[in-house]
């Protein structure tokens, strides 16, 4: 059985332990929190875990051979980067650090070494974005013309992270999963309505390589909770509601083409069916735990490789660039194209 | 009575018309159209009033005390100062013009020879918007810091305007009427997926002197009909839904603000109720053709009066401008505040 | 060209008259209505047609090829019985008479005289019900297991007709159409909250031969509208929304089976995909109209033909026994089966 | 500290276990369950409580001050009856008992012993609930006129019970809180379309002293999931929709009355603004618990005490009664009214 490492018990982490019990095939070996209460609760739920205070000395630890990292995100570069020189297979809370040339470096670390470094993307692993890849994948959308997401709520204002690295962050990694095209731009702004508070709204455009653009709502001040995307393909588009309880993801035969040759209407529209497929009901961090553990035993590449998590740390930064210049484009002229 | 001559009786001149012989104050005197069809219709819904094939003509003519110019964009300012040099009241379709100097030429004229000039932002007259407008008025709100729009939809695409001059202008009138800060400058984005046709897609994101920002996403090319606002103000947010049949308007008593002297729990919620006002049901053309009338026989200023036209045109050349330079932000500085 | 005379024009003989126009098959040669006021709006209107206040003059007429009647409800039976023995062919304003046997009685008389007598169950031209009828007949849901309708709103209230008159009339008129089991008995509980008015408020359930079982849920006293009905088969369920802009029916298939020979878990269930085909937008009133034309000249049976009207008033008349008795069962043993 | 018993850990004893840790005031001291994977299963989560598979043996332990009972719907009156005798304070799954003669007969026994009986009515401690419950007891609503659910979803089907006896009690514990008059007769219709299992669709209409109706609509074979109730009052009418995840009581100020002395419009409408309180967010099963807590502890009389379920067993067997004769109504001459 793999033995797991919890670095951070905190919010997040106490998710990834339960997953990994879950798991069936690996085993929550040591739990490392500075906080003496965060400790005392992974006591009650995992009774034959190990604790430390010492992040690093759970990371040394033989009995651990992969560490999951769920820490404030500033700390993530300089813990993953021990474990990865420890030996150990590594699991990044999203983001994977909080600046791109660390992302690099640790992906290349992790390479050379010939270990499993991943981030945890939680969303690509729900059944509507897999369900939503396998559309895009069997070209049923067509070409993609637009990714347009509303992920905006009231609170969680979180103290060393925006609006950006915490919300945007799902719709980039979502968009990397699936738009195959390269993104070359990113113009950005924010704005903070609470003081001495990082920025609680942002809108954010990404422009592709294809000519496709995305473009992301988030904020922290709303008065509900929306969690909303359009995907318009040249066949079809797609409505991804993730507060509905059923009917999740919605595939519509729609859309509007030039008539060749016509003067007096232009344009003509397709208004077919709508469908809802049913949905894998399956939880979502299961299947990424599993897949940390599946990479780990076969060498495979993970699904939300350090790669992929580079790639995101990428455009988060570059938005966060744009923000600083009221909307200036920002280029991704280096950003790799996501296999 | 007022006599009032009708030109354009293509999509919007019938509601013109028909709003007109609706307020019982005013008489459709003469109907202009170059379509023999279009005025074939005319004659139909008003036996009484005369038709023409000339335009300018029925401008000239003695028994219209004022027009109501429904044509296409770029003829809205040609058509308009006809009348007015005329001596005519002039209501025109929105936008005013298709270029800020042209309405800003129209702006002086009118108030040269002391006449009404008038534009059709109908939205205004909504009860919705009227509602939303009283709240920013009694300070329900408090300071505005968001107005973030969402206006999309399946077609109809135009031939000569682009998504923004067709669609974003309402959320640009209602801007002008609800927030009483000044834009300082807009950054927008805009893509066409259609080949040879106009932009069918836009994201603009308006920056104003106080810090509140606007965002407006418009689309011809969704899967379904939306048309939803959030409003973010210090002390209350409103979400204006307009899709909805009932309940258009929501006023919620939700916020954030900092905790002096905290630091663990940084940022405290208030999460109290909502409530959704009875709006009023009188058809908002019907409002906007009452108060054309009104001004036209007391001189009072038009609550649409001919500078929000020229605001709101100044505010699409900008976003215009901006799409040419992928978001590059576009100075607004010239634009007077309303008042 | 079949001409047409209109017998009432007050809230519902408008609409009629403006659908035969539409068609371009036929002329509104006649408008008979009492009220002087309802005469001047028909003039506006359709200036070629001739007026009367006296309505069984206008059923004589020899240019009067076939008869509307809009009249209140108390009166459908005398004024169409006058149609039939004058020759003309009659389309009643649902329900098609206030009493079973006045029903039995037109049917008898138009079959012995060969004279097409209908019946304008509206919403049996709608594209959603032209949907779920399709489906239905192709064996798509499989068996019928129930038709559960929540037809509820705040008014109109009625003076001369109850809410079961008023909107059970409509869900009788399309379970008659899209059920093939025959309707054996009906309970039915009724209530009125407003003094000296008739029930507002009533519950019905239908049996079926078949096992089938229908609940209608009507009131004029809610707070919102809701128009949505649920039909459960044996291999598909529908939801039918009226009050959605699109989508307003809704196919699922899901359903629950009994596993043979299992103890533990007896039932199981079947969660598949979803669809809502695109409908047809033809308007249904100009729909209706264009099948009362074109019975009257193929001699063709029409869709809401005169026994089915009658049907509907079987089952009105049980559903109002039943309210007398605190919805003690009333049987429906002589009602036909819908071919 | 309280020690607990809980009698049955198969799918709702496990919450009971939660919620009695939650409180803080009491111990989950022992665990009875027949089946060793149930008792396993306890053992993880409660490792300091004994377990047995005897429950009469827990019932008696001296350690056990109170017994709470989520055993089958028929082994309810045994269980609870040995644990009165012993001395325990009770605490029963709802409903109470699968007949309305042995709830009488624990609501004695535990009066006669001055032993605590309750039902977990759960809904009752739902922050909507007591919303509504506080409109109605300072007469916002005015006098009721109705209440009218919608409770229906796929599955889960039940083998022992059907789902009046499943879904309706939720309906009968919230009327019996809610509506001061007391119920005099039901009407109820019941159909099963799977083989060989329970009814599982029904239709019931109470009525009450007062005049006002309930109606209750349940079905497990239903496409979706929906949770709606509409009650209206003579003053307001609120909309308690459970599926939304915020709004889920909506009051409207909307309603109806007979103008004095009309003729031509004889009823007016009143249309009103909507509010939508903010509701307590704390757990119902906790807050529950807690009650159970206070009254062994204090002697007070439960919220949901022996007689409330009591008066809703009886309204369950009134309407098993009306179902078996095709919604003939069934007489509910002695049920006592909520105090």
């Amino acid at each position: 059985m793999i033995g797991i490492g919890i670095a951070g018990y905190g919010y997040w982490g106490p998710n990834l332990a339960r997953a990994v019990a879950d798991t069936g095939a690996a085993r929550v070996e040591m739990v490392a929190d500075m906080s003496e209460a965060a400790r005392g609760r992974a006591a009650l739920r995992h009774p034959s875990a190990r604790l430390t205070g010492d992040l690093l000395e759970m990371i040394q630890d033989p009995k651990v051979d992969a560490v999951m990292i769920a820490t404030p995100v500033h700390t993530h570069y300089e813990l993953a980067m021990a474990a990865l020189r420890a030996g150990k297979h590594v699991l990044v809370e999203k983001p994977l650090t909080d600046c791109p040339v660390k992302a690099a470096r640790l992906v290349e670390e992790a390479a050379r070494r010939g270990l499993t470094l991943m981030v945890d993307h939680t969303f690509i692993y729900t059944g509507a974005v897999q369900t939503i890849s396998d559309l895009v994948g069997r070209g049923e959308l067509g070409d993609i013309y637009y990714y347009d997401s509303t992920r905006v709520n009231l609170g969680l204002f979180q103290s060393d992270v925006n609006v950006i690295w915490d919300l945007a962050v799902h719709d980039f990694a979502i968009m990397d999963h699936l738009i195959p095209s390269r993104p070359v731009a990113i113009s950005a702004s924010a704005a903070s309505f609470v003081s001495n508070s990082p920025e609680n709204m942002a809108h954010l455009t990404v422009y592709y390589e294809c000519g496709a653009m995305a473009h992301l709502n988030v904020n922290w001040l709303a008065p509900v909770k929306i969690r909303q995307t359009l995907i318009g393909g040249s066949r079809k588009m797609v409505i991804y509601d993730d507060m509905q309880t059923s009917e999740k993801v919605k595939i519509y035969d729609r859309g509007a083409s030039r008539k060749p040759g016509t003067y007096e209407h232009l344009v003509s529209y397709r208004l077919g069916d709508m469908y809802a497929p049913a949905l894998s009901s399956k939880e979502a961090l299961l299947g990424m735990a599993q897949e940390f553990l599946r990479c780990i035993e076969t060498g495979a590449v993970p699904l939300t490789d350090g790669r992929n998590g580079q790639r995101v740390v990428e455009m988060l930064a570059a938005a966060s660039r744009s923000t600083e210049m009221r909307g200036h484009p920002v280029d991704l002229v280096g950003l790799k194209v996501a296999s």
